[in-house]
């Protein structure tokens, strides 16, 4: 994979998408024409400096992507006379993840004011589009490198793998628990005895909503009950 | 949603996540003991003036989050000590999509420096993890936020549609361009009238593996019209 930045104007921009390459493990970067020459020495590349050191500069786009079988310029336009095919970025991950299992891909930036030229995307297979707002659609050249690595590490089948649920408290805990916290009540006059059949009920149900996992069981049981001996204590003491 | 900024040093990250926030269609951003007060006028909060405007400056963390029913922190780490359950970025974004349809929802980002503290952890539900190398997890402030806002937008449905593969040229059509093209080559010498019919059926099948597209085939035809006539020109000049 070679990321591309076509006449980058800011260095501090270059350096952030270093940082973005070296985070998500892209080492490629190329630069065409760069306004600013000393762009290696950005303080933006954070942890990413063996990036710079060895990105290639390049006077122009042809020489930078000579060596790539699929060009791939990235346009914050929705309009429809780009005379190339335009795909959603989400789409173009798996596009590009596919081309790279066989050739090497460029994925092309054009600068922070202009984008790509007409004539840089004649240079480009097809194009890709950040799903940002119509209406706002211009980002920051670092993040929208970084957005678009991130979609090519993507892991789809991570997104199902949300962490387990929380192993649930058994009956018996639950149980414990509720009896434990009645008596709690009594005693420090929020139930009355009359009333308190039909305040177990409703505590039962209260403590099964609570979602408790297991592992925090017995950390509640014992500050209840370090609770009832205070109160206990309190009562013998008057 | 609510995007919050806890401790944040540099103004120009404030402002970049603001830039993220408009390209992405989110509105409020609340800001937790800046260490920089006059971040309202980042400039890299390109035509996302109005959310710097609107962002709300806090004093603690608690009072940031206190209308939110869903707390989520980010975090570089990968470490198993963090008490709080850890998710990747993928498998987030479809919870925190599925908590916002009834209530709002916090994600909040630490300082540039040293991420979230574990007090502010403590106030999380769950942590997410943007899934970068564990090597060099540490990002940008400013691209971890477009990246989360970015996964939040994403369309799972639009990864699927990839443009349309342009409509094939007829074999019709196809066969007329071989026929001038092999008219061409014939007149150019490149092919020799005893192999003629050899090269014809190499041409049929080179023609064919070009892929195309039916609304380049006149375009193509007439191209090869123009030379076959200059050449045809040229011969009878002699």
């Amino acid at each position: 994979m070679r990321i591309v930045l076509v006449s980058p104007r800011n260095p501090l921009n270059i350096g952030a998408a270093a940082r973005a390459m070296s985070n998500f493990g892209f080492r490629n970067l190329r630069v065409v024409n760069p306004y600013e020459v000393a762009f290696r020495e950005a303080r933006s590349a954070v942890r990413a400096q063996h990036i710079l050191d060895q990105a290639q500069n390049f006077e122009n786009l042809a020489e930078a992507i000579s060596d790539c079988a699929l060009v791939v310029g990235t346009t914050a336009a929705v309009r429809r006379d780009l005379h190339v095919p335009l795909n959603r970025l989400e789409a173009a991950g798996a596009m590009i993840r596919k081309q790279l299992q066989s050739t090497p891909v460029a994925l092309l930036f054009g600068s922070e004011k202009f984008g790509l030229s007409n004539e840089d995307m004649s240079h480009c297979h097809w194009l890709l589009r950040i799903p940002a707002r119509e209406e706002h659609g211009s980002m920051n050249l670092g993040q929208a490198v970084a957005i678009c690595l991130y979609e090519l590490r993507r892991d789809e089948s991570a997104a199902e793998k949300g962490f387990q649920p929380a192993k649930s408290v058994t009956g018996e805990d639950l149980e414990r628990i509720t009896g434990v916290l009645l008596e709690l009540l009594e005693r420090s006059g929020y139930v009355q005895e009359r009333t308190s059949k039909s305040a177990e009920l409703k505590l039962r149900r209260l403590v099964r909503r609570l979602g408790l996992p297991a592992s925090d069981a017995e950390t509640w049981l014992g500050m209840l009950r370090q609770v009832l001996w205070k109160v206990k204590q309190g009562v013998t003491a008057l």
